[in-house]
């Protein structure tokens, strides 16, 4: 490298590494906000974190960023770095295109906004208080559209949207995706629907003891792998995964006192996800490399670990015997295929983060088309409500008794992420396309399972996955791996094996 | 106020609030890091400690700020603003004066060096390793050495750091006022040295379960008037109390297993600086003068409610059946005087945390003789360990058995704070002297008390101490409370009577 790039290279590094560190703070304060802080330092708190996201912005969009930008994106400087170096450059500069359309004292108002939606979203929901969320959700709408204006729309303004969580998704595309998949799907739905084959869950509606859960709970990740010295588990409302450093990978679950499988699967979820941010090698640390290369790349890590993982015959058999000796009052009548069987029940419901393997991907296809309406024919946000439940009784056969168990159930809108929930139905199909070249690489896959023994497993995705953070694209992971682009049918045949054989069907 | 004035001020405040954002979030970094931060997120997070922290004072020493100081602080513009406004300059331009004469990179180091140090503090402390803290400490004193050339020492180098802490406080006023307190103390601790008639503590060294212990603090910090929607409790090594805003005021305690007192007098400790905070004017909100108004008047507070208050025959009237509801098995065969008579050992111990009252004020002796030895005489760091266990044989009969119990006791010079020491006995002295007046105004005192009743106490307080923060400074505060400046011999009189009557001597 000539000494003229060396130093210019160097300081691109810092700015980037105090980027970094603006953004550690205001992670935490969310994260914060989220697990514990008072309500009376909400307000304030959210006026903080406007103001330093703020400061970031302008180190993202400042003059020295353009002019190292300017300097390290040409042919023949970038011809002196590595694949990695060149793969940051290109990062950057596309958030540096994206950033400098954006007036910054709209990006504070847009940070400061959905801070605080967020905290209030909690009481809306639980309030059922539809009326409160809307002139929060109706601004924040109010300024994506504005951004999409900023930014220049693509094919259709949702599209801008998509595209910021999974590069070069479209809405043409989406649609296709989900339309071959759904007509594979619908059929099994219907067997499943009709089939007199239907597993049971007598162990439910007893008290589960949260301090039992939370055992389970953390003994699992630590099953799997989660490093508790670079993260924690925590309880909130909606479970999460933040990432403040790379070796502060932080994970939320929630515990509900008559099941506890949803804390076991929102936990393993949430795992996946940390796994995945806390094996990025260390020297993509401090740049914007060192993440998940996409929501949809990230999706399908939590969801491997959370269903092919651990809604399968072969971890029941591992880890049955051990979830009885944390409840056995419980479940002293309850066999491992029985437990098994319950964990993997089909069955229309109203919440997303609840929903089986199998309808989730309606949950996520009502959402994907509400968004599509919001932003490309200008749905109002006053009739979201009504919208939702008419979609809800359309897909699933079901109307919300009130908004709370309805169109308040999701944080995501009040945080502004718009384009987000299709990453979830992704994330399911990358999980079935790359976990079939995975049992082809690893053959002893369900013995290993058996065992409890995930070392072989995680090495393999640190290998192909994880390590790479963003220095490899989605599409470029997959077809690395898979060696063909994103291919719905592998989840559809996934799905298709394993609830043929649960409902004898 | 002139058009141009109310410009000014304008900008001077939205600048005042947005140091205040980086502090909000370094802060609860700082909690973190003490509260549960992963380790291997530490090193990381020091260094974005240190970054935010270098961004703040370079907006503290910035040419705006310069500039709007320079507009305000003229007696003309000065003439515009109330007393408030006017304090406010004048502070911030102290800040200002002293922060600009330290290079930036200097602070830099210094911050991430003392967050890097407070960190790995805990474990020095745990393996007795003063070898491993040294290198540190060392460099820490060599930065403080630097900044006091910076910033000019006065008639001592020592001098220089006393006044941050404590403004106008010097070592001649310190040694005639602790020389005058100890001639006065010591023939007490000798009487009862002597006294046959000593408490005892039949019921430690049992084990008491530490989800009790917390309930029972928790229960007093309600008590007591701790807003727990602008606050929360945490377990440290070493308890503390943190602002993070004006609505969120959090405080941390320890538990030990066989004494449930340790826990109890620190919360109460420290929900006596959080009543400080939670209770200085909204109006101060934002700008430097929200907080309280020196270390020592902050320390006054946190010592009346947990010795004037805490370790009154009054208080454990009220509330000793509500202790031994919570530890029915091992206080069965205790009396409520029994207690507070065990509550008011006086014994010559090693841990200034956990020492008594009347003893408490030697353990701040010892640290404020080796703080002026080390500024002022240069004292090498490699003799910490051996001047501390002579100071100790020599004033408290006592040998460290190691250093953990010895020099590596105190988080504080770990954090830089040099100084800060004195504060505490600085506390100990003006609580008692405010108390003298507090109970003339207040002749119900000890009624109220024994009601459980502190609303009246609390409001007295507020309206003296708390409402103002830093808009009164600390000589003015105990002038306009009591009449007359700074005088030890209220403490001493307090604890006269006190032990006395405990010791019967």
């Amino acid at each position: 490298m000539k000494q003229e790039t060396a130093e210019q290279w160097k300081l691109f590094l810092d700015l980037l590494r105090k980027i970094s560190s603006y953004q550690e703070a205001v992670s935490l304060m969310h994260w914060d906000l989220r697990t514990g802080a008072p309500r009376k330092g909400a307000e304030a708190r959210s006026e903080t974190i406007g103001l330093l996201s703020t400061e970031a912005f302008k180190l993202q969009t400042s003059p020295e960023m353009g002019q190292y930008l300017s300097y390290l994106n040409h042919d023949t400087v970038l011809g002196e770095l590595d694949a990695t170096g060149r793969r940051l450059v290109e990062l950057v500069q596309e958030e540096y295109d994206r950033s400098v359309k954006i007036p910054p004292e709209k990006y504070q108002e847009y940070v400061e906004l959905t801070a605080h939606a967020e905290t209030l979203w909690a009481d809306f929901k639980e309030n059922n208080d539809f009326a409160g969320f809307e002139p929060y959700l109706t601004r924040i709408v109010e300024l994506t559209q504005e951004f999409i204006d900023y930014w220049g729309p693509k094919d259709t303004r949702y599209d801008t949207l998509l595209d910021m969580y999974e590069p070069d998704l479209t809405v043409e595309k989406l649609d296709q995706v989900f339309g071959q998949f759904r007509d594979r799907i619908v059929p099994l739905v219907d067997a499943i629907t009709s089939s007199p084959n239907k597993p049971e869950a007598p162990f439910l509606n007893q008290l589960y003891d949260k301090g039992q859960q939370e055992k389970i709970g953390l003994f699992l990740l630590e099953q799997i792998g989660y490093d508790f010295e670079a993260g924690r588990l925590d309880e909130t409302v909606h479970p999460f995964e933040i990432t403040l450093n790379q070796g502060d990978v932080r994970i939320t679950t929630h515990y509900l006192q008559d099941d506890p499988t949803s804390s076991m699967f929102s936990t393993l979820h949430e795992g996946g996800h940390a796994l995945y941010e806390q094996n990025v090698s260390p020297e993509l640390a401090g740049t914007p490399l060192s993440q998940g290369t996409s929501m949809g790349i990230h999706e399908s890590q939590s969801r491997f670990w959370e269903n092919i993982i651990g809604r399968s015959q072969a971890f029941w058999t591992r880890y049955y015997g051990e979830l009885q000796q944390h409840f056995p009052e419980q479940l002293k009548d309850v066999t491992a295929e029985q437990f098994y069987r319950a964990a993997n029940r089909v069955e229309n419901s109203l919440i997303r983060t609840e929903a089986d393997e199998l309808t989730y991907n309606l949950h996520i296809i009502i959402r994907y088309e509400i968004e599509k309406m919001i932003f490309n024919e200008g749905l109002p946000i006053s009739e979201l409500p009504k919208v939702w439940n008419e979609k809800y009784k359309a897909y699933l056969g079901l109307t919300p008794p009130n908004d709370g168990l309805g169109v308040l159930q999701d944080v995501h809108w009040s945080g502004g992420s718009f384009g987000y929930f299709p990453s979830y139905a992704l994330g399911n199909m990358y999980a079935a396309q790359i976990t079939n070249t995975l049992r082809k690489e690893l053959p002893q896959f369900d013995g290993f399972v058996e065992e409890g023994n995930f070392a072989p497993i995680k090495e393999w995705l640190t290998e192909n996955i994880y390590k790479h953070g963003k220095s490899l694209k989605p599409a470029e992971i997959i077809m690395n791996i898979t060696g063909e682009p994103l291919n719905p049918d592998y989840l559809a045949a996934y799905l298709e094996e394993k609830f043929k054989a649960i409902y004898g069907v």
